[in-house]
């Protein structure tokens, strides 16, 4: 099928072209490429919200309670699941209790997942395109769930429009388990299985964090005003000084569904935020340029190695020489890259 | 100060001269790589055994616990912390149980730590270049640890020749702890805090994700025998056919110092098992390779974003270009890859 088609027939609506073209992104077909090229002009109207955390913190049952959200408030929904042991993506090995299946006859939801092994950079590329792939759809809402919260992560975060950062009680240590970069991505916290023990514990840790970054950038702080904002999940930004966004701490036991319209509340503030403040275009832009970069450097590399195999020999082969200490890393690099420079030997 | 001056007194044993160098790089100093270039005939000797796994999982307890093992043993040790919230790193916020001031005065021990946040593929060429630096000081083991279970942590942990992949009882599901790309990088389980309620169930868990493989694999599963084996913390290495390794799984309790010996243990039978496969070659040219890729990949980027800067415009103007639909970003990247293929522009 020409790339025009598949592309025309998936903004017409067509769901199995649009699995299709997944599936050729995934096997770097250069026809995907172009299919996907020809869909961009056609993207932007997608609002992207990226779950994120650490594993079993309940990321798939809250994002399966916020799909059932969406669809309520007669949005579509597309989710890309970055995670091999998500229920989405079949990976769970024991157990699967969370009921995707709800959502599998709905015409309104489409869900793709995506392993998180591969090459350095694929990850973001990859979701990045399943993203724009359900943009293009039409697709209301994309949620990207990913999990864990390492560079990886903070990547595929940032494809996002708000990060919701999902905490959980008695995950050992939660402060241990919310790192210094989590505090850069987060829009939104999420202490899910707020039920259980430790939740005040996981709710506090979470504020005394958010106080020390706003000592470190110099703001007072007014404890019981906010404490009580947060401890009702109520974002909190109407409290802050203009232009400055404090991420909102929300309460969740997603398997019992409560907490999750105050999430979507705090996602929607977060929006209405954004939008406010000019932040949503710089979010855009920095999208932009992250996935260029990533296109670029692909490209790069690709030319880099074919030129290398055809003049140093096999890579492995280079590899066995740099292991055995025989050639230096960075000088075969300096060299490639300054024959790149100029024009190819042995080629037109 | 040269970089042949620098490279000399870290050779020499100057703890502070390589402690100079590592910040250099961190810096990326052209006279820090020149430095480590030098380094790089004196390295391989270094055992490296990497240490991954989810938050909380007490892997630098666990760490901690090696460093005192290997010392006793005589051996000096280099680590990694690539984990903001690991102590090592002093980013823990509230609390720091290990004492890892301990070592602080063992000149056998030198420690660095690394952030995970930076740009894509830095995360583990900074820990390459960090083992590499201890491995020329002449470090007998170099301990990486990792946190996360995620895409960084796997290229992280294939700098390792074994990998221990730390896990805890009660972290939720264990089993959705436990990704699919973790069974592939895993050398050795520990199942850490193993005095814990749930020890037993992780335990069973990781032992059917093992029997799940082998069954994929072909191979008949003698249960008693391999259980028996695995129950005991025992390599079981011994019980299975020649030329395949079998992930021993030990059960530790860090912070009581219980397991560490047999953990210690099961890394030299992988070790053994490395060098008498052959396979210890393979993971240093797979290493050699991987880091050799990323330090072109970050040359060939370099110049072609400056090509760009000077051609296209600053990259965030291009960015903004891409995000408002005015530009294909894929397109821009042919240009701009087929113009490093020819002679500059504007440039001699």
């Amino acid at each position: 099928m020409a790339a025009g088609d598949l592309a025309a027939r998936i903004l017409a609506g067509d769901v199995r072209a649009a699995a299709r073209l997944m599936r050729d992104l995934d096997d770097r077909l250069p026809a995907a490429e172009a299919a996907l090229r020809s869909l961009l002009p056609r993207t932007g109207h997608a609002y992207v919200v990226g779950l994120t955390g650490a594993p079993g913190a309940g990321k798939s049952s809250l994002t399966d309670r916020l799909i059932a959200h969406y669809r309520r408030a007669g949005k579509t929904v597309g989710v890309v699941a970055v995670d091999p042991t998500s229920p989405f993506t079949g990976g769970a090995i024991l157990g699967d209790r969370i009921r995707m299946q709800d959502h599998a006859l709905d015409e309104g939801v489409f869900i793709r997942s995506l392993g998180t092994r591969g090459h350095l950079g694929g990850l973001s590329r990859s979701t990045a395109e399943l993203v724009q792939v359900m943009d293009a759809m039409g697709k209301d809402v994309v949620l990207v769930e990913t999990v864990g919260v390492g560079q990886d992560e903070i990547e595929v975060a940032s494809l996002a429009h708000t990060v919701v950062v999902v905490s959980v009680p008695g995950l050992g240590d939660d402060v241990q388990a919310i790192k210094a970069g989590v505090l850069e991505i987060a829009d939104v916290f999420a202490v899910n299985k707020a039920d259980r023990d430790g939740a005040d514990r996981a709710v506090r840790d979470l504020q005394v964090m958010l106080e020390l970054r706003r000592t470190v950038l110099g703001r007072p702080v007014d404890h019981d005003h906010d404490a009580a904002h947060r401890l009702h999940g109520t974002p909190a930004a109407a409290a802050l000084p203009e232009g400055e966004w404090e991420p909102p701490i929300v309460r969740t036991v997603a398997v019992k569904d409560q907490g999750v319209e105050e999430l979507a509340r705090a996602v929607e503030a977060h929006r209405a935020f954004l939008e406010r403040s000019g932040g949503l275009r710089a979010r855009e832009v920095a999208r932009a340029r992250a996935g260029f970069v990533t296109v670029l450097r692909e490209r790069l590399l690709a030319g880099a190695l074919a030129r290398l195999e055809a003049e140093m020999g096999h890579l492995d082969a280079v590899a066995a020489r740099i292991a055995a200490r025989e050639a230096d890393p960075y000088q075969l690099a300096e060299e490639l890259a300054a024959r790149l420079a100029g024009p190819a030997e042995g080629t037109p």
